[in-house]
């Protein structure tokens, strides 16, 4: 170090946040972008600058704990973001639909994942975690597309984020009976405490948490002083319900969601502005990270990759067949959509198959399945959804909108 | 792991990132809104919540590469988004008297910090480091402030920002001198190079980014059809701008400021509104993470304690004094105005600090002392800039604005 410029040694560190950020954002943005000329939804093409600029392809860049952070902050923005556009009582009326919805949703992939793995010769555990790995709904995805095409107040919108908070709780009780079956046997009184704690949060919170809101709130804001004090109070509530979510034993995004629906009636228009700024920030890593996670090379072995293709189609059909069944009554049309929305599974099924190759009931190629199962339903759900929604959609620059009944 | 509730063990993990973002974001809000309830400025809260939950008080929380992560990409976010209010042309009419403010403001506490340090007994390459670390100003408190007040169009912010970031190319060439003084001696060519690099850089970006960008932007953006796309290219371009100015020897936010001020005249009001929530949310992580820097135990020692309070006096003179003098042809007010913005020192003081103790060249005290400079100097700018600006200032509640000549 004895010239000045031996300086940028030190500036090569603090290049280091810049660059991973114009790195992750501006691959999904130019993908992004890319992929809408084509007429392929933006989020499909920040997807895929994932896997360009991660270790299947580029290597350019690779999950680290700054873009995991990233990347779970984003899907929270995402979920708090949407749940800001949706009314508790909307939510409520269409909970017993939701309720099928989810339970045939679940059903479905886990024995269809159960039957396939068997088949190939897979002892019964393994297949069991495929299966459950196959459960859990990333609605996510689901949401931002629905959000991007200003679909949140169609009729089936409430349905499918109703069934994914439904989902993801029957997801988390899957996951505990699968990895205590990795673990040698099931504890029932446990299994029974964890699901009494979640459903009692997400019940009380969606039941409650709006009124509550819409009572506090206005008696709150004339008190305080500091600028922007609404958003962020906003964001304290946001955190506070991710740590309460989990600590009830449900997903983070899921309190957030809850938080925004809470807030949904009563937050001004300048805290859906400055959330959507951040959520515009940080989505873009939830996306790309999930394209980083694929690693194509697991699946350059034929029987590993047939397997995987097997998988990946009866990961798609059963949520289709197995939620639009569930709202089949809504018409073949909605259901379809209700279908096509619980399709993207994501960062749930990703770690229901690092359990299992952490208790090492699970191989390395099972555990690669997984992920290419997560991330090719979360890259293929925005073109179902597009096609399940032609005539709905709003395409910027398209027609105008609502031509369907 | 025998029971579903040792999932839980999962779910600590889970709970970190929201537990980590509410700890720091809501201390630094509630410390804030208490702050205003007592007159003082939101901002000073946010520093003290730092101090108050990292290792000098609770030690709930200590500066980890996430919240180091957050806290950068807070400066860079707040630079960013008081260039957005800044116009290239105001900027460069200011030049010659922030010139004149930014080298004054950078020779007197750089000669006041070495003769303090030499007169109690430190050896020439420390008390160099110690006046070297008093030098940089950190114009993101300032800029935050005067932001806050609404007080960006003042005529004294101009120059205040001006001179911020020639004080910032000045800083990052005395830290080059004297690191290199550390090592053994200075290299003039690779010294001037930097120069000439880092000037060109600010020149040429303050010339000619804003008329680039007036052309560009209005160019591409009806070509664009991903949502929210102009916020998106916004984003690549602060991100983009950060790295090149790192790589041209300055700082990202000095970079981060140049993209707001090129995208100032063509921007649409809804990437102020985003980029302002993005800001909203990070802003909370730079302010908390000056805090946590602070460890009061490095002062329990007498005579510590004493070099630290007369280096703090020294560096908050030195700045209003010699900053003051170079614009005291505005009048006293303004020129006053002007000091107090360049008192905070922050990020860059450390980092001087910190190569001086890497290089062994200072001791763990005198480190100490200039982190609690930098951090004290922080806390003391904004009640200074209350001061200064008293009868400008729009306090929300409170007299309506602009009472001053």
């Amino acid at each position: 170090m004895n010239s000045p410029l031996a300086l940028l040694a030190t500036s090569a560190e603090s290049a280091k946040l810049p660059l991973e950020m114009l790195t992750v954002f501006g691959a999904a943005k130019i993908l992004g972008e890319i992929a809408e000329k084509i007429k392929i939804p933006a989020i499909v093409g920040a997807l895929v600058a994932g896997v360009i600029i991660g270790p299947s392809c580029f290597g350019w860049i690779s999950d680290n704990d700054l873009l995991h952070a990233l990347s779970e902050l984003g899907v929270m923005f995402l979920l708090f973001r949407v749940g800001l556009e949706v009314k508790a009582s909307e939510f409520l009326s269409v909970g017993q639909v939701a309720l099928i919805v989810a339970m045939l949703g679940v059903a479905t992939p886990m024995l269809l994942g159960w039957v396939i793995m068997v088949a190939f010769g897979h002892n019964s555990l393994e297949s069991v975690f495929m299966g459950a790995a196959m459960v859990a709904t990333s609605v996510g995805i689901t949401a931002q597309v629905l959000k991007d095409k200003g679909l949140l107040s169609h009729r089936t919108a409430n349905v499918i984020l109703a069934a994914a908070v439904i989902d993801d709780v029957l997801g988390l009780l899957i996951l505990a009976v699968v990895s205590s079956m990795a673990d040698g046997g099931v504890d029932i009184a446990g299994l029974a405490t964890t699901t009494i704690v979640s459903v009692f949060f997400v019940v009380i919170t969606i039941k409650f948490g709006t009124p509550t809101v819409n009572r506090v709130l206005p008696r709150l804001m004339p008190k305080l002083r500091a600028p922007e004090a609404e958003f962020g109070l906003a964001m304290m509530f946001l955190f506070a319900m991710a740590l309460v979510a989990v600590y009830s034993g449900v997903a983070a995004i899921i309190g957030a969601f809850l938080a925004g629906m809470a807030l949904a009636e009563s937050v001004s228009h300048r805290v859906h502005d400055l959330a959507q700024g951040a959520t515009e920030l940080l989505v873009p890593f939830f996306l790309g990270s999930i394209g980083m996670k694929l690693d194509l090379r697991i699946l350059a072995q034929g029987e590993v990759l047939l397997v995987g293709i097997l998988i990946l189609v009866a990961a798609i059909f059963s949520k289709l067949l197995g939620c639009g069944l569930g709202a089949i009554h809504m018409g073949w049309k909605d259901a379809s959509r209700v279908g096509a929305g619980m399709v993207p599974r994501g960062e749930v099924g990703m770690v229901v198959a690092q359990i299992g190759l952490a208790k090492g009931v699970v191989g390395q190629d099972v555990y690669g399945i997984a992920v290419f199962m997560a991330v090719l339903t979360t890259a293929i759900a925005p073109l179902l959804l597009s096609i399940a929604y032609r005539g709905v959609i709003t395409q910027p620059g398209a027609e105008p909108l609502q031509s369907d009944p």
